[in-house]
C-alpha cells in the first residue's frame, strides 16, 4: 500500500480516527501501519457494510488524476503546516487550482448565509481590503457572508480558497460553480471528502475546522445564534487561531451570535486594519485614500448609509427629491458603482467613507 | 451668610474651586468657611471684574423662588448621594420637578445628536425597557439619542431626569420646551448653572459629569470619535460608574466611538436586560436573594452601627471597599430600607436585624 493510498483509506475512516492516526503519525508511526490498525479497528467495532475501503479509495484517487484534482496527504511538503497542527487534521486535502495559495498567510471570513446587505457590503469590502494587503481569504463557499468573502477578495484581484463540505468536483450550491473556477483560477477548491462525494448536513459542521485550520484568524459576519459561524469560531479558539467579529444593528436579530463572540472576548473588527493589526500586520494600509469627498457631498449618497438597503420612498423622504427626479440620479451613480440595486426595489450605498 | 447662599455663591466660582470646596466640606469645614476663602483666593488671583458673588446668590435665588426651582445644596438631605461622592460635585443643583427622582437608581442613556434611525429607535427602546424595570433615565435633553431616551422613558410612563447645560428656566434647544415639561411633571431637569443662565459650549463637557454621576450606568449609543458622549463616558469611569456602549453598523462610521469603548472594555448592549444584569438586577423578577438574607451577610451593614451616622470615607475604611463600589451597594441598601442618608453626604442603618 502506497502512502498515498494508505491516507486516502484513512479519509474514508469515521471522523474519531483521524484525530488516532494523527497522533500516532505525529509519534513516527508509518502511514500504511497506522491504516491498517485503524481499518481492522473498524471491522472488528463497526458493522462491516461491506465497503472495501482500498477500492473505493483507488476509485476516488483514478477519479481525480481523471479531472485534475491533487490529492495532498498529510505527510506532503505541500500540505498546508497550519493545518498539521490542528488535534484532527483531515489524511487527504483533495485541491483543485493552485496548491500553494493553501500555505500562504490567510484570514477565513464566515457568516450567515441569508446575510443582509449590510453583511454582504462588510464582507466583500473586508475581504478586499485584506486580499489588497496580500492575505488569502478562506471562506466555505456557500451563500451569503462566505460567497460575498470571495467575491470581494477577487474583485480586488487578490486569491482566495473555497472549503467545501461535499468533494471538490461537487460544486454545492449549485449556481456557485462560475464562482468556484473564478476561485481555483488563482487560488484553490478544497475538500477533505473524496471526489464525487455528495454534500450532506453532518459534513458542514467538520468542513469549518478546516476553514480555522487554514487560517491564521476567522472574522465572523453576522452570525446568528447557532450558526455554523460560531462553529467555526470555536474550531478557531481549540485551534489557537484569532476570533474577531463585526459587530451590526442589534434590533435585527442578525448580529447575535457575532455580538456574543465579542462579549466573550472577541476582537471588534470595524475594518480591515482591525485585523491587520491584530496580526502584527498593520501599517500595510496605512495612509489609505480619504474618502471620496464628492461622493460625501452627494445628496443622494449623503442619505444613504452604506451596507443599509432603503427603498425609493425612504430615500425620496431622507433626500427631499421626488421620485421622478431621484431615479435618473440613482442610476447615475449606479453607473459609477456607487449605488447598487437590491432586492424588492431597495437601493444600497457601495463606497464607504471609513 | 446662610449655608444656601454660601452655596449658591461657590457655584458661581470657577470650577477648579469646587473640587478644592469638596474637600474643604468633607473634612468638616463649614459652607461659609469655604466660600470666604474662595471668594478671597478669587479675588487676590483672578482679576475681579467687578461681580458681586453675593448679589448675583441673592438675585438667582429669588428668580428661582418666583419660578418654582428648587435649590438643593450640597450638604442638604435632597440633595443625590451618588454626586456627592464624585470629586467635583455642583455646590448646588437648581430643580424643576420631583427631587427624589434624583436619588432614585438610573441609568444614563446618552448618544449623537446627529442620530440616525437605528440609533433614535434603540435609545427610545432601551430607555422604555429599563424605566419599565423602575430605573430612572438620565440625559441631557440634547437633540438625537438624549432625546429618544427622555421620550421612551415617558412612552413607557417611566420617570426621566434631564441635565442642562443651561439654567433650568432656559431650555435648549427651544424646540424641546414641550419634551422639558413633560419630564419634570413626574422626573425632573436639573442644573448646576444658577437660573438664567444662557447655555455655552463651555458649560456642556461640565454638564456630562452630572450626568454619569447621578447614575449607576452610561450607556453610549452612535458616539462619534469626538463627541460629548465620550466625554460622559470618561467622567463615568472616572466616577466609577459603569459603562456599557451600542455596537452598531461599521460603515456609516456613526458608531466608531461606541466601537471604541467595546474595544477598551465596555459591555456591549444589544438589549435592557444586558445593562439590568450589569447592575445585578436581572433576578429582579427570577430569584433574587431575599432581602433579609442579603442584609444579615452584608459587610456594609456589618460595618454600620444603627443611629450613627458615617460618611463613605468611614464606610469606605470600615468595610474595605472602595467608594465606587460601596455606592451601588449603598443605592441597593437605601432601596431596600436598611441604610437612611442623612446631611453631609453620611449615612445611618435604620434596621434593626442584628
Amino acid at each position: 500500500m502506497t502512502d498515498l493510498l494508505a491516507f486516502v483509506s484513512l479519509s474514508l475512516l469515521r471522523p474519531w480516527c483521524w484525530r488516532v492516526a494523527a497522533d500516532w503519525l505525529r509519534r513516527g508511526d508509518r502511514p500504511e501501519t497506522v491504516a491498517r490498525r485503524l481499518l481492522a479497528a473498524r471491522h472488528s467495532q463497526e458493522s462491516d457494510q461491506g465497503l472495501d475501503v482500498h477500492a473505493v479509495a483507488a476509485t476516488a484517487m483514478s477519479r481525480a488524476a481523471a479531472s485534475a484534482i491533487t490529492a495532498i496527504p498529510w505527510n506532503d511538503a505541500a500540505y498546508p503546516i497550519a493545518l498539521t497542527t490542528i488535534a484532527d487534521p483531515p489524511p487527504v486535502l483533495w485541491t483543485r487550482g493552485d496548491i500553494r495559495t493553501l500555505s500562504a498567510p490567510s484570514v477565513a471570513i464566515v457568516g450567515s448565509r441569508a446575510a443582509s446587505p449590510y453583511g454582504l457590503a462588510v464582507a466583500e469590502q473586508l475581504a478586499a481590503d485584506l486580499a489588497a494587503a496580500g492575505l488569502v481569504i478562506v471562506s466555505g463557499l456557500a451563500r451569503g457572508v462566505d460567497s460575498a468573502a470571495h467575491r470581494g477578495a477577487l474583485a480586488a484581484g487578490g486569491i482566495t480558497v473555497a472549503v467545501l463540505g461535499s468533494g471538490v468536483d461537487v460544486i454545492y450550491p449549485a449556481e456557485h460553480a462560475a464562482l468556484a473556477k473564478s476561485i481555483d483560477a488563482s487560488g484553490a477548491v478544497v475538500s477533505e471528502l473524496v471526489p464525487g462525494t455528495r454534500p450532506h448536513q453532518r459534513f458542514f459542521p467538520l468542513r469549518n475546522r478546516i476553514i480555522s485550520g487554514l487560517s491564521r484568524a476567522v472574522v465572523v459576519i453576522e452570525a446568528g445564534e447557532k450558526s455554523g459561524s460560531l462553529i467555526t469560531a470555536r474550531c478557531a479558539l481549540d485551534q489557537g487561531r484569532d476570533v474577531l467579529a463585526v459587530p451590526g444593528n442589534v434590533l435585527s436579530g442578525r448580529n447575535r451570535g457575532a455580538h456574543a463572540l465579542l462579549r466573550d472576548g472577541a476582537k471588534i473588527v470595524e475594518s480591515a486594519d482591525d485585523i491587520l493589526e491584530e496580526l502584527g500586520m498593520r501599517g500595510a494600509s496605512e495612509g489609505a485614500p480619504s474618502p471620496d469627498t464628492a461622493a460625501v457631498a452627494d445628496p443622494i449618497l449623503a442619505c444613504l448609509i452604506p451596507g443599509d438597503a432603503c427603498d425609493l420612498d425612504e430615500i425620496s423622504e431622507r433626500s427631499g427629491l421626488t421620485p421622478p427626479r431621484l431615479l435618473p440620479r440613482l442610476f447615475e451613480l449606479e453607473l459609477l458603482g456607487k449605488v447598487r440595486r437590491v432586492g424588492g426595489g431597495r437601493f444600497v450605498r457601495t463606497d464607504r467613507t471609513c
